[in-house]
């Protein structure tokens, strides 16, 4: 039985882990008999955003591997202790804790730096030639780990593409439903709530790109 | 089109709505091409757990309709003003947020009653003959709703069920994917993660209540 690993960002589409996705993820996964394990960097969150007003919340803060653990049902690990022998592919659903949480591509754009210890684990993968599936907007983190001239999308929105480009990626528009499949590299990509203006279509956008990964692990 | 109102009470399985129940009901509506909307009481948490270690975190509080906001990526409103007249159906899922948050039946069991705003919302349903749907542990609410003699299932959990007998169900032993139906009451119940030992499991289970209630809205 395959086994892929699947870091999270937090619970919270503002904030951390963008829910939807990470659930049709773990889904996608077991459904096909592939078994997952999740993970997340031990870090406190950028922010919390206070999800039904849309503002940040000053008055507190949240650890992203204890929030993560929400949707993972309290099985998650740190992500510093991902052996990447124990795995045959790794996914990273998006979500804004993705660009603020496992980089800081929200702060800073093109001059993003991926978090330590998930640069290290993303990397072992990519160093192993193991399939690696980003979603949304995760695919930031993508240039930093696999190094210039990956092809991936984020969908089709120029200003993220223009900044993902100069980073020294190849960005390939898509529609949500699209994945986007580096084969040199062994990465994926789809767009899901890049794009996605249902819940329906970011489950497809993730199951088709889920699809494609347990195809490159049959 | 239809259009079911879904009533979230936190978000995260051990103080709020288990997420990936939540999840499989939008999207069990949604790809139905049954429109929704989130609901959620405006009121604090019992308490708010730490996911990873289990433990009682006291030195924080959250709101309910808060934190149903990250599932429902912004778009909930207060229970207190959902309008029956409005919605065909009501679905509430599952999570100890619906025996914490919604009622009190984690703390009291039989003894449980239902969070005023709740209380009047699901009945407003059972007085318009409107069906609803109830998954896992949020049955809990049922007998406060209908009164005696509703039938109903949260699997086959024999201190659970003899309480919610306490309580005057008729509680009717069930397996994870099967869907208990309440003609006379226009009420459904599944068992997801009361019984489910996978997420496969749980989407299953939620997906054929959802599957059972679009057949009663068609």
């Amino acid at each position: 039985m395959a086994s892929v690993a699947v870091i999270l960002s937090g619970c919270g589409v503002f904030d951390g882990a963008e829910i939807h996705e990470a659930v049709f993820t773990l889904y996608g996964l077991d459904k096909r008999a592939i078994e997952y394990q999740c993970f997340a960097p031990d870090i406190e969150q950028l922010h919390v955003i206070n999800h039904l007003t849309g503002e940040v919340d000053s008055t507190q803060s949240r650890n992203v591997l204890v929030e993560s653990a929400r949707i993972a049902r309290g099985n998650v690990k740190d992500v510093k202790t991902l052996d990447v022998d124990k795995f045959d592919a790794l996914v990273v659903p998006g979500g804004f804790g993705a660009a603020k949480n496992l980089c800081n591509f929200a702060l800073v754009g093109p001059d993003s730096k991926v978090t330590p210890d998930v640069l290290s684990a993303c990397q072992a993968f990519a160093k192993a030639g193991k399939p690696a599936a980003y979603a949304c907007i995760a695919p930031a983190l993508i240039s930093n780990v696999y190094g210039p001239g990956v092809e991936l999308t984020i969908g089709n929105d120029p200003d993220t593409a223009k900044a993902l480009a100069s980073m020294g990626a190849v960005h390939k528009p898509a529609n949500v439903a699209d994945v986007i499949y580096d084969q040199a590299h062994q990465v994926l990509s789809t767009p899901a709530y890049m794009l996605a203006g249902s819940i329906s279509e970011a489950a497809n956008s993730i199951d088709n790109m889920i699809a494609k990964l347990a195809e490159l692990l049959s």
